[in-house]
């Protein structure tokens, strides 16, 4: 039998209303998660790292409009966007966070080069931006990253002085064919978000981990749960010492999650390939390939 | 019996070299280190809150230009002073925290305001310090900042192009009458750091963590290990899963801090009281007071 081979994507969870959504608009999100699942699985086919798996579905979902992260990102309280990302290997269990990001496409991408180029795990605001620039990642004017809708609801929110609870975050957790985890996760936030605000998404244990001997995690939802329920790493934590399943560990983070009014989701896989995907909102955008080759696209229960 | 009270504090681990502190100077650090124990006991015996001492605690150690924290923060790769800190309740699991933080003197005060007056957990760079203003914390000039040992050894960093191993930070676990635990830390991170580096100090579930059912710590050492190795959290969830003491919780999360080359250590408190102040550098700044009235002040094993 060859080694398995597994991935999963969200493209977050939250403002989803089945009854708001048409089914030309539901295929049109299918369509877009299908393909950011598939660029994950043509690497993996190929025998590709489960790092590079991770990059290239969100990078997909990053340029994208429809999701938040990269290219759809949300409006902060200034109007700008500002950009997290997180990507950790569970093989040498090295991360690369970035937050505050500004301009530059693909976030995720930042995230990887610290976590490969610099001595640093976590990079904030003008610094990752230098960083990113320093490395010739791919910049975008502002106008790249201006999506009618979001600028709209921005718009409503500032009326209201209200932040937005939108769940959009996107994010990948893959299994390679050498045994080897990675999660990576990337968002723009919350909509009118205060400036400066760091959500769950690039904090290594909140919105993303990985490591081989028990599972990678990437989460979406009201960050500040997530942060204070270290939800990621307790998917890993409950797997590791209470040595239970990964589905076992993944109802328990939900049952933490909602003891402190969390709302939303993870995806998380383990190192035989067995695929989770809870969540407690009303539907959560996501896709996985099986390690028996089967694919699921799914936005609602 | 009244109900038990204890406080443990560091301020750092890391530069620390026995042959080359005079008997004067430990003196002096051992004096500083009795002073921020007093304000948090002192607190805790007229029934105050876990959360007021650690906070008490820290804020004499950042007035302290001796220790890398507030007032004697080490300068950054553009020779400035950016702080982190963070703080968590373990009674209702809320936490605040900040990162690159500039010419507040207490960057602790803005942590827990953050918790208290806002609906996030963690802010960044300007957005902190504008939250700061608009709660009229104390502010200070750059020259506040300035101590001649930190600026000559940034100097020589900054001609190697190096940056610092001054694993510098203090911080603070407390358990009230209430039986509320709580935990502080506060940092100026490494000498000649990018500009908008994050370490563990501010990362919940890293640097800092507080849960009334299990522990609360706060670390000190190389930041990214203890990223990497979600080393707060990992004490509460090796209590937690494995039902085991505070003190093997500790000593299994020293072990896997070594896995990732860690250097550093950590101080904790459960909530009978139990005290445990674990490190693998040569030494570590830490003093406790125990329920039984007995303290501790040391810098060495």
């Amino acid at each position: 039998m060859p080694a398995p081979i597994a991935i999963a994507i969200h493209a977050g969870a939250g403002t989803i209303l089945r009854k708001r959504i048409t089914p030309a608009v539901q295929q049109q999100y299918e369509q877009e998660l299908r393909q950011a699942l598939e660029a994950g699985v043509h690497l993996l086919q190929q025998g590709g790292s489960s790092l590079d798996a991770v990059t290239a579905a969100v990078m997909v979902l990053e340029d994208c409009p429809l999701f938040n992260a990269g290219r759809g990102s949300v409006f902060n309280s200034k109007g700008h966007h500002e950009m997290d990302a997180a990507i950790m290997d569970g093989h040498t269990l090295k991360a690369g966070a970035v937050t505050g990001i500004q301009r530059i496409k693909n976030p995720i991408q930042v995230a990887r080069l610290v976590m490969e180029k610099s001595h640093f795990v976590f990079l904030a605001g003008e610094g990752a931006n230098e960083f990113a620039r320093e490395h010739q990642l791919s910049e975008a004017p502002d106008n790249y990253f201006y999506t009618e809708y979001r600028y709209k609801d921005w718009q409503r929110k500032q009326q209201n002085a209200a932040t937005g609870k939108h769940l959009g975050t996107v994010g990948a957790v893959a299994l390679d064919t050498n045994g080897n985890l990675a999660a990576a996760t990337s968002t723009g936030g919350i909509t009118n978000k205060a400036y400066g605000r760091i959500g769950d998404s690039p904090v290594i244990g909140a919105g993303t981990y990985a490591n081989n001997n028990t599972c990678a995690v990437s989460c979406t939802g009201t960050g500040e749960h997530f942060i204070r329920a270290v939800a990621a790493y307790n998917v890993s934590c409950y797997m590791e010492y209470k040595e239970v399943s990964l589905h076992e560990a993944c109802e328990q983070t939900m049952q933490k999650l909602e003891m402190v009014q969390g709302e939303g989701g993870l995806i998380a896989v383990d190192a035989y390939g067995n695929i989770e995907m809870p969540f407690n909102s009303e539907g959560m955008y996501r896709a996985c390939y099986h390690p028996d080759g089967t694919m699921d696209i799914r936005i609602f229960r």
